[in-house]
């Protein structure tokens, strides 16, 4: 056992507000160990299935749904693709349009793109395992489906999501994330829209470029910064934020890009090593897809990573206020003090 | 294999939109299996460890937290107990008011009490083999510690909530619930109260107090009915919603907890055949203690019971939407016509 004496200058809880959610959540820091204590109680093996080729893997191509585009476009040696969701939660064969509102709510034609990009042709790779260079390559076909799907004026907002492990709820093992491009504005995009809004008619400045609370960074790259947020929801959950005023993702550059790789590989890297490689999901949050003016000064995209530790439970679907174990400055201490091995 | 015909009309995506929780919801059915196979892969056992006591199995009573009250009130032989939280999420012992807003957002003492009610003495018995009598008195101490939390004008809502299994949150096996009393409004609660005034404003009536489409009612009882609601989140939730109106659920008078409980025992034994026994999480849904006369004209609490069959991933916490594969009208027809033997 190790000495019983606690990292964290937090003894009581606490309820924070986040600026940019709007939600209330809970830091009960009673309920928990220390902080450098939390790790996944099941986690990913670290070579799944080698030698067990699967529907994504380079040569079963046929096995899959239809490919959007791959990387390098021509020929069999891709190092990834774009290809339909073979089980798609919106159609794209749907009209959109025949909608009506009844007693009970609104409804529509469940018209949108749901897409998949395999990461690596290998399945035993996974995104952490990538250079700077090829995870940008990943980002930069995210933004390249988005530019492509962006001409649909039925689209209105683009979600951009990774779900790594089973329990983080991916069917398939083999590195892939999705883009799902739905004909409504979602609910967490609008309140986040309103919240940032009412920050910048406040305070005439955008709250992600204004400078972060150093106790809540953890690393920085030439156009990023890495940080926990002042309410985080989860424990250990990490933000990804441009230095930059840009309230599109997909206005990414190649360069940006593959920063923006080499800083997200490194929170994998430290995630996993402190965290005991836990499973993951991870979300791009950014600005509809048709924004006026306006909107664009004071909306800001970045990329959200949630380590699984904690489940949702009654209290958080009945309230939509989370309880957090760990306190964002105790978790941001932690993480930045990580040493990843060269 | 049995024929691949299914029970639904509905073959192609749609996307409602729910008037209570003004939250988008994909319906997506291409994506699974005919409503009637939807099974739980990690049901619970039905009599878990009956010969292990646990802290709260009677004679056990000194390992737990101090006791509020029990039922009967006096004595050795009691049928159910509230007692305080060992680990609380907030605590009763910090003095409400000293918050500050600073540029990130908004911090308040986490004041509060974190209540749990034994269910049973036994621990084998779970909360749907109670007697419609024994589950009314459990909703009555739900009641009964509301109103003694309220008289504290700090607290703004109570949350109510079960969670049974691990997987759906529970740490203890033996049957309870959990009230968590909050010193602030959830989101949740206050984006409830906007909807359904929006309703009631543009209707001149409670939209829970109109009568419901019959392809979405399971069972109805002398003052309550059970059934899913149009835009449902989950695949099989449930809403159990008082026929008369009345915004807050403490005020549940004998009569009428008795014919909760026996409507709720009737929705725990179906869910638990058809589904087989899956954890599940549920959530009294009232209104804020001092709400104001207006807002009592238009809200309406309700009981929401949410099968785990699915989980939570990347796309659901980007967005704030739920994809959901089964119909509310398939649910309904299938919950509706399960037998539970007498």
């Amino acid at each position: 056992m190790a000495s019983s004496s606690s990292s964290s200058n937090h003894q009581n809880p606490e309820v924070r507000k986040d600026i940019i959610s709007n939600r209330w959540i809970i830091f009960s820091p009673a309920r928990s160990k220390r902080p450098s204590d939390f790790k996944s109680k099941s986690p990913i093996p670290s070579n799944p299935n080698p030698n067990q080729p699967c529907p994504f893997c380079i040569g079963h191509e046929h096995e899959c749904a239809p490919e959007i585009f791959r990387v390098p476009p021509d020929g069999p040696d891709w190092s990834l693709r774009v290809i339909q969701n073979l089980y798609p939660a919106l159609s794209r064969d749907l009209r959109f349009g025949s909608n009506h509102a009844n007693r009970s709510g609104s409804v529509l034609d469940g018209f949108g793109f749901h897409d998949v990009v395999i990461e690596t042709p290998v399945h035993s790779v996974q995104l952490s395992d990538l250079s700077p260079r090829e995870i940008g390559n990943v980002f930069l076909a995210h933004s390249k489906r988005i530019k492509q799907v962006a001409s649909n004026e039925d689209i209105k907002y683009v979600q951009v999501f990774k779900n790594h492990g089973a329990s983080a709820g991916a069917s398939m093992s083999h590195s892939h994330s999705q883009i799902l491009a739905v004909p409504i504005i979602p609910p967490n995009v609008s309140t986040r829209l309103e919240s940032m809004k009412s920050y910048f008619d406040q305070n005439g400045k955008c709250c992600l470029c204004e400078s972060q609370s150093e106790n809540l960074l953890i690393n920085s790259s030439t156009y990023f910064v890495s940080l926990v947020p002042f309410a985080a929801s989860f424990p250990f959950e990490m933000w990804i934020v441009p230095q930059y005023h840009s309230a599109h993702f997909h206005e990414l550059d190649d360069e940006k890009a593959v920063d923006l790789g080499g800083l997200l590989k490194l929170m994998l890297q430290k995630m996993s090593l402190q965290l005991n490689n836990p499973p993951f999901n991870f979300m791009i949050h950014t600005s509809p897809l048709h924004a006026n003016a306006s909107e664009l000064a004071y909306t800001h995209w970045f990329l959200q990573i949630v380590p699984q530790l904690t489940g949702i439970a009654g209290f958080e679907m009945g309230t939509g206020c989370y309880i957090n174990p760990v306190f964002p400055e105790d978790a941001a201490k932690v993480l930045r003090e990580v040493n990843v091995p060269e």
